[in-house]
């Protein structure tokens, strides 16, 4: 073996380098496979989580993720990756950050090849799982030589990074503990993006400059790609520098302020705040960036931008009408944008948002209606919460809720995966505590995706975090009930008495408590309670709502799908 | 359109066919994309269970499948499918005939290409996760005509079922009402089994008969394959008429009589009973029927059969020293071994099996210690009981306890996926409920496993099912902390106060009930109590057992493991 410089185990390269990019807690569930790894987290500084199962995990990392930048979650091979592949396909999706570490099986039993290892198909293949990972990762690294090792997890880890999606890293269970060359340590992984070709970029920007000085009725359009940067605060410059009206579609919904006289509110085609389809449809100029059109940002392709109108920010293009420049990295061409772009000819047509959808004060009816609640529940928010909502009615309603300033929403509209957010909301509050930036973090969900990952409250007991869950309880999936137009029992669920999963995890109430709220006044009083807004512990809130009540932006697109109003 | 002789939705095709399989009950979760096919499920008198997760629901379907000889379960695409796929890949690795239908986007809307849908990477490419499942699935069926679908169903289903693995079913949202020729349906689907080629059988027959005419002491192993091919009653017969000493490895312990004289015990090289790898590796002659070698199996390779002495059954082929019979399927094998083997001449040298590890009466002290748990709870095992044990000390433990006539053990040590052992009991008390059998369901697990899955506890008391839990308690991870030989507080886990998790589900405690033992007066005062045997909902028991204790045969493979014993 060569000599090292800087001899370290390969966990301990791993994980020094992990810190480096942020990630100060690691997820994930113990497996002989990954014994080795975890030995020598916790002296590397790091954090270990210890979640309830491997979903969980992926989950509550992806929370992470969107919080701190990165997350990172360790499995074993076979039965640990595939009960996490959901959340790593989900995080390729909404492009998230996530590091996915799994340790496999020892090379030298690989190489034995006498007898079928657990956790296979019962034969000798030991890279079938692995496969699966590839079309759902930007980076798929397997490590079997020490030499090349430090390089493929520096590799992995770049591309994480830079792209906004996950990786995959298989360390066999062997080569844990070898000794690999650790001088790169010394200097922090290089995660610089990729730069642009000055010259088509300046072609680009001058064109769109041109297009911005032209236009009569010009606005931004904000969305996925563009929420997936970490240039929050550069955006934020940007739209207030250029006082254009700027629109969000759902799955950058919270990227800007929502306080800023140019917000102009919610896009979704149909599904748009009012008087933001006709407005932003007759615009001669939408600059859309981090385009990516979906089902719930176009409502079924009910929105109608012009082509003529339209510049397009892609991930890694920008398209116009009559040009498309390639190779254009989203990052960059934004910081040139906020850097050259001169705003101070254009001219503005202000809109003035409408009232959202839902009303706080027509409605006075005791019980607690979608319409109403969601509108409501935005005056009960503060600078920097993180706010998730579940795939269901909550995440339609949150629509209709005004952020705060600073806050965060995290709603996975496009991978729309129920039961994310309970244990997202652990990752994000535990993001927020490493990071102690002393944000709340506030969960939205439907009693019947609170079922499928409700363990994960342990998960937050164990941590002390601080969080508030919010279970709709509407008996089950009413979103399905909306957009099926049936009312067959399979969308019904087990009543559950939602509260008592505290005394589970925490006999003495000493790190949750509960509350139960029926009717508009008891959420009221509920807010109003001084130490509500600042307990430490989690906090769980049983909501009742009626069972077919949805919020109305929900309402019309389940119209829409169900042929009770055009698409 | 073809005119239908018999006009059947495409939904109804397949609820049919299911039902003609002998499946009564299908699980899973619904979704958008899998609507449709719900919405005629209860119609075609199947009863549909309504799982917490998909996950969770592939578990129990597993469970379901290895009772009644199939399970199914639904997901939507994307995201139900992909948490549903470590139970599909444990389907396949452990040979069960799971059936996994996926509701996938309508194929109108992948013609329209114009914007991405929720469940999806993003992009339009609906292949993506489909892919994923080919390599672990027996057949693999995307349905797009309605011309060809019936035939891929019944493709799908009978190979599902005659090969003892699961099976992909890809059916577009748009498809499921479609109409599909249903003249077929009168006749039950066609589940023969393939038959061997005469010639060759004989000559394997007329081999192995040679041999047992000459052996002094032959016996039989049995492993995973025979345990999948529902031959329980033939294989008991086999076993019972050669009189010849029989073997089980742990991957078919319980799938014979244990109470047959001729029961000799489990073989598992070093990990085996006490004496048997002694008999059996002298024996010059080993009948190794359905053999699968695996870590476990061989205990780290240390089962040392002389390979002169091995017949070796595979489920396509069957291999002695000298010679090699290709395209021999093991069951229409098995049934001519029965039908054809002689065994009059058969020289028989008896095997007394020595008293199992763990001894009962030698344990004074009050705690229950896992050596003294595994035979105590044989005690308290009733004729029929199905018997789960999670991966941990009690997949270990259990190969102490003897098992009752006609009982089932479900035990997956090959694939090994913690967690899997309690909604693998809600399927299982589902399958004898609707057999009517009146089998007892009896599910051990530690509390590690029980986080992962717990609320499949949820879907028991929806069905009023009767399962009796006991949560090993022992903080955490013990079979890890007992192979890797530190005491790292990864393995440890947030302690919850288990038996509250009732209340929850259940909060007047109608349909279950719990209890707390922590000596082995306890125990035994529990088990002595007339209504536990028969109560008729769920029952769950903390029983607590030291942190660092584990069963004799978890310990050899520990020690074996950790260099304190040679392997």
């Amino acid at each position: 073996m060569a000599e090292r410089r800087e001899p370290v185990t390969l966990a301990h390269y791993l994980w020094t380098r992990l810190r480096q990019c942020g990630v100060n807690s690691v997820h994930g569930v113990p497996g002989d496979y990954n014994l080795n790894l975890l030995d020598c987290i916790s002296s590397t500084g790091l954090h270990w989580v210890g979640s309830c199962n491997e979903l969980n995990g992926g989950y509550a990392a992806d929370g992470y993720a969107r919080v701190k930048g990165m997350g990172a979650i360790v499995t074993t091979g076979g039965v640990g990756e595939l009960s996490a592949i959901n959340t790593h396909a989900g995080a390729y999706s909404e492009q998230v950050s996530l590091v996915h570490i799994v340790g496999s099986p020892a090379l030298r039993i690989r190489e034995n090849g006498k007898f079928a290892m657990h956790h296979t198909l019962g034969n000798t293949d030991f890279g079938v799982f692995k496969k699966m990972f590839e079309p759902i990762s930007a980076a798929h690294e397997s490590l079997s030589d020490v030499r090349d090792a430090p390089k493929q997890i520096d590799y992995a880890l770049r591309k994480c990074w830079i792209s906004s999606r996950p990786v995959y890293i298989d360390i066999p269970s062997d080569m844990a503990n070898e000794i690999v060359e650790g001088a790169a340590l010394a200097t922090s992984l290089d995660l610089s993006y990729a730069i642009n070709d000055k010259k088509v970029e300046s072609q680009a920007l001058a064109s769109l400059q041109k297009q911005l000085d032209n236009a009569k009725r010009a606005c931004f359009l904000l969305d996925l790609g563009a929420a997936r940067q970490r240039l929050d605060t550069e955006i934020q410059e940007l739209v207030s520098k250029s006082r254009i009206p700027t629109f969000v579609t759902p799955l950058a919904q919270g990227l800007v302020n929502e306080s800023e006289p140019n917000h102009g509110g919610l896009y979704a085609g149909k599904g748009s705040h009012p008087g933001v389809q006709e407005f932003l449809e007759s615009s001669d100029l939408v600059i859309h960036v981090g385009r990516l059109d979906t089902d719930v940002t176009t409502y079924l392709g009910s929105a109608k931008i012009k082509r003529a109108s339209r510049i397009s920010i892609f991930s890694e293009k920008v398209e116009m009408e009559d040009s498309s420049y390639s190779e254009l990295h989203l990052r960059a061409f934004l910081l040139s944008m906020l850097d050259q772009l001169d705003f101070s000819k254009v001219s503005i047509e202000e809109f003035r948002p409408h009232t959202r959808n839902g009303d706080v004060s027509s409605d006075n009816e005791p019980a607690i209606t979608q319409n109403w609640l969601w509108p409501y529940i935005g005056t009960g928010l503060e600078k920097g919460d993180i706010v998730l909502t579940d795939t269901g009615t909550a995440s339609f309603g949150i629509f209709d809720t005004k952020l705060p300033p600073e806050s965060m929403l995290i709603n996975i509209s496009l991978w729309a995966s129920i039961g994310y957010s309970l244990p997202s909301a652990q990752g994000a509050a535990l993001a927020a505590k490493d990071d102690k930036s002393g944000r709340r973090t506030i969960v939205f969900q439907g009693d019947g995706s609170f079922q499928l990952t409700c363990q994960e409250i342990s998960t937050m007991i164990k941590h002390r975090l601080r969080v508030i869950i919010f279970i709709i309880c509407n008996n089950g999936y009413t979103i399905e009930r909306a957009v099926h137009d049936t009312r067959e029992d399979y969308n019904d669920i087990l009543l559950w008495n939602y509260k008592d999963i505290l005394h589970v995890f925490d006999a003495d109430s000493q790190y949750s408590r509960s509350f139960q709220v029926k009717t508009k006044t008891e959420l009221r009083d509920l807010l109003g309670q001084k130490d509500f807004s600042h307990y430490p512990g989690v906090q769980l809130v049983e909501l009742y709502t009626p069972e077919l009540d949805v919020p109305a932006p929900l309402q019309r697109l389940a119209d829409m799908i169900t042929g009770r109003a055009p698409s």
